[in-house]
């Protein structure tokens, strides 16, 4: 394995600037080597596995104009199912999907990497229900989200807006993606995603994408991210596909995610489900790329196993860690980008069944090296319910995913041999004169963690942590401030907005 | 890295034995490679910095007998300070030390392989305090101490009954080791450790497992094993050293452990650390080995950081990671086992700041290849208390490392092409021939994670993990039965106890 360095995703990146303001750290870049379970020839196996279920299974692409380009790249159609010569999509996406790119926020000091050496986090996606201490659970309302949008952008560890926090309910199905594009872009400036739910939704979005960046920046550049689930197994809807086609001719990026419950969407073991998802990613991964070459695209999986007993989805187990750790590894072979991971869990509150499961979820995740993140933070009960006080509770422990991608410190102050020396056996090292000069960064300093006496501790309240993250997020709430818009843009995208909300009806479908 | 291959410490564990008792995995065999975040050059540049104290700066055996050997193999003493030739600890260890031993268990189904691939995982010690969800903390008793035997032996996934489970405070400090040894001699039939408190208590353990296992059979196997602990920086203390003696000449197991709270006892930077870390180790080794060659001997690490505001120590977070990780590296390649990690915590009840910190002390320990893990199970405020409930949710997540220890299934059957090839697109596997052939042994089930729908967990009470892990102790304590012990033995055991408490005057010093 390679030495690591210290790099600038370490402990430097917690120290704050001249002014006092905290530095932006826009991304993680991993000083840390990846740590990959399988070796070659169990990698090469999956492969070979996967190439076999292209060609002789093939995958469903419920959309024709999916099945014209793939006819004219050489594929053999049949109806809906694709069958593809051994090597084809690993061909068409190696000529032209980038390996690394950068996501434009509308403050560049906020582009992310996404790809190589980098992670970024972004936070939950999609539940239809909130949580918070005092409320308990309810649907999900755009002051909700509005509110996560906020506090994510208020969250250092937190590189990412995402997409859509929560479900606003409270809206129109036919109609939310605007309120949600606009919280994202208004009480934001990090990178955000888009929506996916139609085609026509996705032309929306890359319409006010074009406000906010301006028609050419946008044709060069991506400036929105977007999910683009697999209907496991084997197969993929109209409106993924088309939402898909528009971002790619729009040369913006798509994640092409197998979306896998294993012994439901896959089979009950990882190397069967290891080589399904590479066979889908490969075949979604393509189909962007035959679109348009060189758009930007992410490999995707999410893993989760079955309970065998309910059904239920269960999280953070050794199984999904497995599938992330071979998919992540898959990804690095194949050369393009990968997201995977987050801090997922199947607890219907933030106690120690969901931390357990988050951890076991995120530190496969960073030491696996994904590159794109979702669902980094405030997800609850298996994705049905964003939380607030989960949302501070990962976020805090993103941070320390962040020192530790950092990796070991080997420089002279790092080696600290003068401070051994000066203290000497069977003294300590609180006063000495390196423990001073590195006082300020020396640890990771946790926003939730009670480090105090048991003593202390009761006579503060004896609160747990989710009651620490609950103070913390109305806090962080109050001391928010909005980063500047540009006024001519916030009136435009007002005004698009209005004119395509008054063009059709309200609808929930 | 090699190929991983799935062995026997996979899922194929928890199938059951024909007569549907659990079959015993004795410890785990890890089939997965070891993550390693040093690279040659790091590791190359401690290993010098180690050497740089062990000569420069040197060591206090703060113990005559100690002083005496190291002179004689050519060490430079000065009163208490002994400096060693570069390379000089080295040497002595590996001409002499075991790279991997096993230690006996009254139950040889039981007995554990400490070194090489293996991981033994042992529970919480030496906590003063006790804590369940009904009593709230308090000071820990000698029936604590034997309902933590009871429990430790009833969890298939702690491999070893540990040492002080908790301080039976109820019991005068000079004669509790008797009681302690005899619960785990008599309650459960797995290995066991013994009294390190002082020389005259290490005779007694050693005298007790004479009886349990004959006197030749203790001298030529490993039947105890005993926590030496630094007083780090660089210093060792009479107690432990004469101790350490008793158990090394007797050919007895040590775990020599530097005990780092990072920027009290050693300094703030993990680099810095480890190089301390090695040297102590490696002079501590060494003396085991001066006393008897051969002796079984464990590189120990207890690694955690300090608060920078208050001083307490903290635990789960990137720096402590760094360390366990680079101590497990070095210990490989000085050529013996190797104890760190466990399920440590500084919070003060097992919420989700104690789940987050002990998931990220636990996942470390598993990848990073520790060989003997302390404090698996168990362990709660920063090793303040032992907890009932954190026991079983940390034995919970010890059957998940298991797991995951047995790394990829790449058999047909793991493939699952055939299923892949039955179900194909669009359709689920729930039904499907090969996952009805997998169904028992698909997924790890969590004793603990509700996985149930909202609506159930409501009905059900609204239970977090707590108290789910407070009702499954109490149900595995009333299921408990006592494993059988040689009457005889059993009577010489306790004449042995009663003879010698009756022999000098309760003390609490």
């Amino acid at each position: 394995m390679s030495q690591p360095k210290r790099s600038r995703s370490g402990r430097r990146q917690r120290q704050t600037s001249g002014n006092d303001a905290p530095a932006i750290i826009p991304y993680i870049t991993r000083a840390i080597p990846e740590y990959e379970l399988l070796g070659e020839e169990g990698l090469a196996l999956i492969e070979k596995n996967a190439d076999r279920i292209l060609q002789e299974i093939g995958i469903d692409f419920r959309y024709p104009p999916a099945l014209k380009l793939f006819k004219e790249a050489g594929a053999d159609i049949d109806h809906n199912r694709v069958r593809f010569p051994t090597g084809m999509c690993r061909k068409i996406i190696q000529d032209s999907a980038p390996s690394i790119f950068e996501q434009k926020a509308r403050n560049p000091a906020r582009n992310v990497m996404i790809g190589g050496k980098h992670t970024v986090f972004a936070p939950v996606y999609g539940p239809p229900f909130i949580r918070d201490l005092d409320g308990g659970r309810r649907y999900a309302t755009i002051k909700d989200f509005r509110n996560l949008v906020k506090l994510v952008y208020a969250l250092p560890s937190l590189h990412h807006s995402g997409g859509t926090l929560c479900e606003p309910t409270d809206l129109p199905v036919n109609k939310r993606h605007f309120d949600m594009l606009y919280s994202h872009i208004k009480y934001s400036d990090k990178a955000f995603m888009g929506s996916v739910t139609s085609p026509e939704r996705a032309e929306d979005t890359v319409a006010m994408c074009k406000i906010l960046f301006g028609d050419k920046f946008v044709d060069e550049n991506a400036v929105v991210i977007n999910l683009i689930n697999a209907n496991s197994p084997m197969s993929f809807d109209e409106s993924m596909l088309g939402a898909a086609e528009v971002y790619a001719r729009n040369n913006q990026a798509t994640v092409i995610s197998p979306f896998i419950l294993a012994g439901a969407m896959s089979p009950v073991t990882s190397a069967g489900t290891l080589a399904q998802i590479l066979a889908e990613a490969l075949a979604g991964i393509a189909y962007t790329q035959l679109v348009r070459p060189g758009a930007p695209v992410v490999f995707g999986t999410f893993a989760s196993s079955i309970s065998m007993q309910s059904g239920a989805p269960t999280f953070g187990t050794p199984e999904p860690t497995l599938v992330l750790n071979g998919a992540a590894t898959l990804a690095r072979r194949l050369g393009v980008p990968f997201r995977s991971g987050g801090s997922l869990c199947g607890s219907k509150i933030p106690d120690a069944q969901a931390a357990h499961e988050s951890a076991h979820t995120l530190l496969p995740t960073i030491i696996s090296g994904v590159n794109f993140v979702l669902h980094a933070a405030g997800w609850l009960e298996g994705g049905l319910a964003s939380s607030y006080e989960k949302l501070m509770l990962d976020a805090d422990q993103l941070g320390m995913m962040q020192v530790l991608a950092g990796g070991f410190d080997l420089s002279e102050n790092g080696q600290a041999l003068d401070a051994i020396r000066e203290v000497g056996p069977g003294k300590h090292f609180l006063g000495c004169q390196h423990t001073q000069d590195n006082f300020k960064t020396a640890f990771y300093r946790s926003s939730i963690a009670d480090n105090n006496s048991f003593e202390q501790w009761i006579s503060e309240g004896s609160k747990d942590a989710v009651m620490r993250a609950n103070q913390l997020w109305k806090t962080t709430l109050e001391e928010y401030v909005a980063p500047p818009i540009d006024v001519t843009i916030d009136e435009a995208l007002i005004e698009y907005i209005d004119k395509r909300k008054s063009s059709f009806a309200d609808s929930n479908i």
